[in-house]
């Protein structure tokens, strides 16, 4: 993980996030986490939220969703900063 | 839009719904709207919500979010029925 109780979700597979997050939670004693994902990878944090919350870790609740944009620098050969829509999804028990 | 105060969001490019929903919240008297949308829809909610919120109704806030699982019959020639993740945003004035 990448900082104390956050995971930010790319673009593996959402059973790869489910299985950090239930050893993330198992271990410590964290009693929260946050999912962070941009773009394309919120579909996955939401499939990740609920993999978790219904088939594993049943005592977790949604404590919050926050949705926003961020300014992505401009690739190669193009000269305009894209904006990406983010997602923060904090689980807690 | 489906029902009053409701846009479901599909495949159509995000710019479609953006549109529908500022007709929709300057026409009528509607204070509040809610997107609703499953899979990999659920990213185009979420820039829709963008859109409209930082560059044409800036007036309007998140004022709710929430996440769940749906299933979804099997597909020909399949025997399990799948799991959806759905998402659902209002935005209220």
């Amino acid at each position: 993980m990448a900082e104390k109780g956050t995971v930010l979700i790319g673009r593996k597979p959402a059973m790869s996030y489910v299985l950090a997050i239930i050893t993330g939670m198992s271990s410590g004693d964290s009693k929260e986490i946050t999912l962070k994902a941009r773009g394309r990878a919120i579909t996955t944090a939401v499939d990740v939220a609920e993999i978790v919350r219904n088939r594993f870790l049943k005592d977790l609740k949604i404590s919050k969703i926050s949705i926003g944009t961020e300014e992505i620098p401009p690739r190669e050969g193009e000269n305009r900063a894209r904006m990406v829509s983010t997602m923060e999804i904090t689980l807690s028990k």
